[in-house]
């Protein structure tokens, strides 16, 4: 939440829940004054000489128990964050499995750690990138398809070696194959010099943003549900963020008068709102927009003058036939003048998620559409942070890029075997099959959550999320506040206790106030999901029925 | 330079030179005024709407010219650098490749874009963790030995899939591998609870120079000459740089007292001084620091309470036997109480150097001594960014990790072949024969600048780089001025062009006063040493006549 979009009642009442303590600065302005009493929230981390709100950041003070990289001495922009409560399901389910419990991970996106399998041709073909003297070796047909083969001898022409340095944007000829892949995905060109290969999507979502954010009356639109990379990011880079709710009684729907009213509203008080986010297929939400949203999005973008930050990282998970993925570069190219030639967007994708699952290998990219060429310079500086401001003006390589496993794994992703490879049909199989599991899986988790009394659950259309609605009552709520949680996590902690189910309760993206979700990912195992399934449904009739 | 470590003489003959429209806004403040007028220096990009200063930042202004994300609003940090010339020689290079020219690219530390060879058993491990599947592959043992495949098993085991995210701070195994090659290196203990893995030795500094600096007054002591990731660092993070100079007459060695009267000089008007970088081996200037320089380093940084953060990433790189690297944590827990359990040290190593020269897979870390256990939270959570605090205070994991090949090569160089194993021998003979390679480089790029009139050259003793100091005629320091260059870059441009080596001026790295530099590297392979070397003596021996 943007603390100065709440009104002052609410946020007394926050920082009265939360614990003054662990409320970030700026909350506590907000309500004027009562920062001076900052009681100890359950959790925060307490120092030895905790300094009072006024001497917060230790400015100019260069030591503090002797040690000059006191915590109570760092860069406040990343202290900010240090006295809200730590990972309470997380810290938790590391200490049941230090007891020898055994647990279930659905708390991060992370697919391979639960068991998918890669892509087998893609791995072929960065098995033999990084050892590619096996080129030369006989044997090595005995082990590899041709057109692995072919394709690893073509990537070693482009890379030279994965061992060297690439441009800071990334390898150009995988930038190549990025924009033949938008290309042929929208049907409009796509320029190589205006797509940055990062080390996964979050570092280019980050580049932006800190970009874009010049102080604190910057402001970034961002969906309520969000995946709080956006808001952790924006706290960091010093920005604030205006939050704008998605409707789950019509599917996370966006409300764009009311998106217009809350810009307008942050202007009139002098705000300067330079972006709007959206995840589409959204995290944790899971839905998909429609072409309708998107249009709406652009036009929006278009008049109210905001870079358009495009977050399509899910854009292969997508497990209905109604709403097909539809890129924002797309809609922008079928909207036409003015649209088309004016709105900046920054579009997202990686490797890290769809059927490839690749987030170890950290491969990213941002095309950035109708931005100022200038700007992309000043991005591209930053990238390789070409200039040492402390010389006589020079420019000076320092050696940033992007790694090069992840960028091969993304030419590997832009451009999969083609039919009448050899390869081919095992790719389709993997990519089918893959795609088709997590579509049942989808359906098995929404179908569980929504079986239960006291659950409601959207269709996860895409993405890898499933966000169920608690419907808790009011004996939980209240066992809740008494234990000093919230409803959500004391909910996900319970279950963690009961069942070894690992969850991250709603209000770690936000949610509507009085409403309480959590995320789950549908990424256990075919096998395993019904046990799933099972273990919740005991254990919420359990909790419904202990706090009826 | 720090600008306000300058005399403001010395400020306006350095902004005239410059030009002022190049200059950092610090500078032009510190001359009282002369921003007002900026005369446009050669090569600086113009905007159609250049600002004046005064609203140099647009804060609070949202568009101009029809973008929102215009290159004159962005965040004041990248900009401040905006005005600075653009990679004169970098670009140059550009334009004379896409002529058809040929270039000997000696500007870059990356060896293996200039045919070094990887180190082939590091490799063979690589390519079976990108391809596990290959394990269970019976032919797979005509392809690679044994214990390649006995160690891709077992860091399978380690890491499950390379394809998923590790811990933000790397996986545990290969923290404990680094902790125990620190240990047998130095025969202190390392914790590797107080290890990170980052994405290449850079991502770690940025970490550590990130969480240090509050403010503009927030200084950190960096040795001139110096690798410019530190001073372009600092300034993205809003620090101030305290420069302290390396002595060349004496083999680029430092001078305490003179260090020591910077640090008093600074506190007495009110700066914070935090933190001393050093580099060792160095770069640019190769030199190896003694056993003597490191106690007094580290005896400096408890008298004075700054952070060491010592640079070793070419500690591996040793070109003389009668200064061998010794780390700053041996000299550390050498010199015992009350050193060693006080002095807060940070140390960085890579894979991208050394005989590995893995650049491109981006590997590296930071371990950290001494410090207080709150702030290895706070940068645990600046590598994780595990709270939101726009959320309830909860925790939420956003998944950022190292990369997992990084990290796999990470393991191998400090875990390889032991004695006795299959690949002991190829892996013996390829790192020895490595390094007596740049050792001879280094002798040949050594001696033949020293056998030039008007070149001296102290000795690669380590590191990549040769850094030959320039004593130029005067008429070609006129000629330089008269093309409104700086004289190393004049020389290094005509290089260029006369004989295609890409170097890099002196003035990229900071150079005492009146003195010029260029760097290059030892790296072009030994048959084309000898051809570099006449290459540069002939263009030499021309310019000098030239310009006598």
């Amino acid at each position: 939440m943007c603390i100065r979009c709440v009104s002052k009642s609410t946020a007394v009442r926050l920082l009265s829940s939360w614990g003054a303590g662990s409320a970030p600065c700026a909350l506590a302005r907000a309500i004027g004054g009562a920062e001076a009493q900052a009681p100890r929230a359950a959790g925060v981390r307490l120092y030895s000489s905790m300094p009072q709100p006024a001497e917060q950041h230790g400015a100019n003070v260069n030591e503090r128990e002797g040690k000059v990289a006191h915590p109570t001495l760092l860069n406040a922009d990343l202290l900010k964050a240090q006295y809200a409560v730590r990972g309470e399901l997380y810290n938790k389910a590391l200490e049941l499995q230090k007891q020898g419990r055994e647990l279930i991970f659905t708390n991060v996106g992370n697919p391979q750690q639960l068991g998918q399998q890669p892509i087998h041709f893609n791995r072929q073909v960065l098995s033999l990138m990084a050892a590619p003297f096996l080129l030369d070796n006989p044997a090595v047909a005995s082990l590899f398809p041709k057109d692995a083969i072919e394709r690893a001898r073509k990537l070693h022409k482009t890379f030279g070696s994965v061992g060297a340095y690439t441009d800071s944007r990334g390898n150009p000829g995988v930038r190549q194959e990025v924009a033949d892949f938008i290309q042929q995905r929208d049907g409009y060109p796509a320029n190589p010099e205006h797509i940055f290969l990062t080390d996964g999507a979050s570092v280019a979502v980050r580049l932006l943003l800190n970009a874009l954010i010049r102080d604190s009356n910057d402001h970034i639109l961002v969906p309520i549900p969000q995946y709080p990379l956006y808001s952790a990011s924006i706290q960091l880079y010093g920005g604030t963020l205006l939050p704008y709710n998605l409707k789950e009684q019509t599917g996370w729907s966006m409300d764009f008068n009311e998106i217009t009213r809350t810009v307008h509203e942050a202007r009139n008080r002098g705000a300067c709102v330079r972006g709007l986010v959206f995840i589409n297929p959204g995290n944790p939400t899971g839905q998909c927009l429609t072409e309708d949203n998107l249009r709406d999005l652009v036009k929006f973008a278009h008049n109210e003058k905001v870079v358009l930050m495009a977050d399509e990282v899910y854009q292969p998970n997508v497990y209905q036939d109604e709403k097909p993925f539809v890129s924002a570069k797309k809609v922008l190219g079928d909207l036409g003048a003015p649209y088309s030639d004016s709105v900046e967007l920054a579009s997202f994708h990686t490797v890290s998620k769809g059927v490839l699952g690749e987030c170890g290998l950290r491969g990213g990219y941002v095309e950035l559409t109708n931005f100022h060429p200038g700007t992309i310079d000043e991005l591209y500086k930053a990238v390789s942070i070409n200039l040492s401001p402390n010389t006589m003006g020079q420019a000076v390589s320092i050696n940033l890029s992007p790694n090069t496993m992840g960028q091969v794994a993304m030419s590997l992703m832009v451009n999969p075997p083609q039919p009448g490879s050899e390869s081919y049909q095992q790719w389709k199989k993997e990519h089918d099959e893959g795609l088709a599991s997590l579509r049942r899986r989808a359906h098995a988790m929404t179908d569980g959550f929504n079986a239960l009394d006291g659950v409601t659950c959207t269709f996860t259309e895409g993405a890898m999320y499933s966000f169920p609605r608690l419907h808790l009552p009011p004996k939980a709520i209240a066992a809740a506040k008494a234990a000093g949680k919230t409803p959500d996590t004391f909910y996900c902690l319970q279950l963690l206790e009961a069942t070894g189910i690992v969850t991250v309760p709603g209000s770690g993206f936000g949610q509507e106030e009085g409403t309480f979700h959590l995320r789950t990912t549908i990424l256990p195992p075919e096998e395993k999901i019904g046990e799933f399934v099972k273990l919740f449904q005991d254990f919420h009739k359990g909790f419904m029925a202990k706090y009826a």
